[in-house]
């Protein structure tokens, strides 16, 4: 019997424990939680097998630390101090340098790995848990050499045995690059729900002349706040050389529409056109509760 | 029997065309278009009955003009000059001020219903058109009081019949709110695109990385230039404001950031995630071809 732990059953720890529980055999899965309402909820939804304690973790063979990055730092070294040293901890954090950091002179660095399942929806808690949503997406891996390798293939079979990809990336890369492809859509996303519903303050006439494609851009501004505040902190200074060019680009599109050079705007949207390709291998079926 | 011209066979043309064919008894949809190739594709995806000529509008009972908004400022006054005194044109323009006021003075401007359909998607030309795009989305109006009774009507069956909702609104205040659920979107879509790919030279790095969030917010950026550059020209003043709220928002946001003040970062999305209850009215189905 395998024993699986997920620590953080929102949306991103639930929708593991409950691929875990279909994809592997002989396994338990165990929750635990600060919040009693989600392990509560956990057990009625079926993602756990059931409720955990801290002390419970000397019998764990994988644990998944599913919590805010801020939490996760904090929480990641007691839980190492506590597993069997055949054990794997896995984070599943959206900033990798801190975490990675933070770790790197713990007496049981091997036992940890550092994951970023490319994964989720603007949802929160347990509720929020999909079957199915890790499938065919990537979990990125970072400082790989620095856990044990026979702890490694452990952690990798069950992120194979649930359909996802792997990648291994340098924590400092890591960061960099998910500035750019996703901590900057929040933020954009968060500041375009902000401007409208400034203005509107009507919201009738906001939801009568909004489309899908208002929808798109502002989806991620339902995202929980709780989650994006420490990723923000955590990679303050990528995400805000981002923002940086982000608004230049914008104020660069202003400048040309205040003189009027609409061939100039034309051409930008042209040279953005190309985001087409690109995105054609990102574009997966959404993942179904009911799947 | 009815005969109805779609002048322009993309997708907004298209799915009126497609919608119209199923929805209405005893109807000829002839289609019109500057690209031979868009109409030998219009009859092969069977959007259309048949191809018509200018000469063909004396026999036009509704025509819809589903060309680029700069476009349309010129084809209109041809299309009144043509169609019979019982024929109402519409537009579906994104923009509705410059329209109204160019057709203010024509003589046949009892003939002309200024609407705006909020449907589309990020797709171009007649095989992004969709069998029940229009399907309980709303058809903005302009002036209906400029439109002789009779032909409202004729219209509002025509529109009521594939499924829309009818919302009037006068011009300036049509293209003040547009701006900001539409317009903004798109150019904060285009700029994130932009953005990424300014950096992200190797795209594989982008593919690997990039999940749903990014897709989303990004997805306006496929959008046809040729449809949009004149859609920001007609709309100048108002996206301009739109652009400067956002980028000052963002700067802002940005300014908390770098004030480490992760505190106000935190109640900038709490704020904004009540965008949540906002969005529920708006969410539909995603039409599908074969629905």
């Amino acid at each position: 019997m395998t024993n699986v732990f997920v620590i953080g059953l929102g949306l991103i720890g639930g929708s593991f424990a409950l691929d875990i529980r279909e994809a592997c055999e002989e396994v338990q899965v165990y929750g635990l939680d600060n919040n009693e309402d989600h392990i509560r909820q956990a057990l009625e939804l079926g993602l756990i097998h059931r409720k955990a304690t801290a002390d419970d973790l000397e019998k764990a063979d994988i644990v998944i630390v599913a919590v805010p990055v801020n939490a996760s730092l904090g929480l990641l070294p007691e839980v190492l101090d506590r597993v069997p040293d055949d054990a794997v901890v896995c984070d599943a954090g959206s900033t990798k340098l801190q975490v990675c950091e933070a770790l790197a002179s713990h007496p049981k660095r091997r036992n940890f790995l550092a994951a970023h399942p490319i994964a989720g929806t603007e949802f929160s808690g347990p509720s929020a848990a999909l079957k199915g949503l890790y499938r065919d997406k990537v979990n990125i891996i970072c400082e790989v050499e620095k856990t044990a390798f026979k702890l490694q293939e452990k952690a990798l079979r069950l992120f194979s045995g649930i359909g996802m990809r792997i990648r291994y990336m340098d924590p400092a890369a890591h960061d960099r690059h998910i500035a750019y492809v996703s901590h900057l859509s929040h933020v954009s996303s968060f500041m375009l729900g902000k401007t409208v519903i400034e203005k509107e303050k009507n919201e009738r006439d906001i939801f009568d002349m909004a489309g899908s494609g208002f929808e798109s851009t502002v989806r991620l501004a339902k995202s929980s706040p709780a989650m994006w505040a420490p990723i923000f902190e955590q990679n303050k200074a990528n995400v805000m050389e981002t923002l940086d060019e982000y608004i230049a680009n914008l104020q660069h599109f202003r400048a040309l529409m205040e003189q009027g050079d609409f061939e100039g705007i034309y051409e930008e949207m042209e040279n953005t056109n190309r985001i087409k390709e690109i995105l054609k291998g990102i574009s997966v079926p959404a993942p179904r509760r009911d799947a």
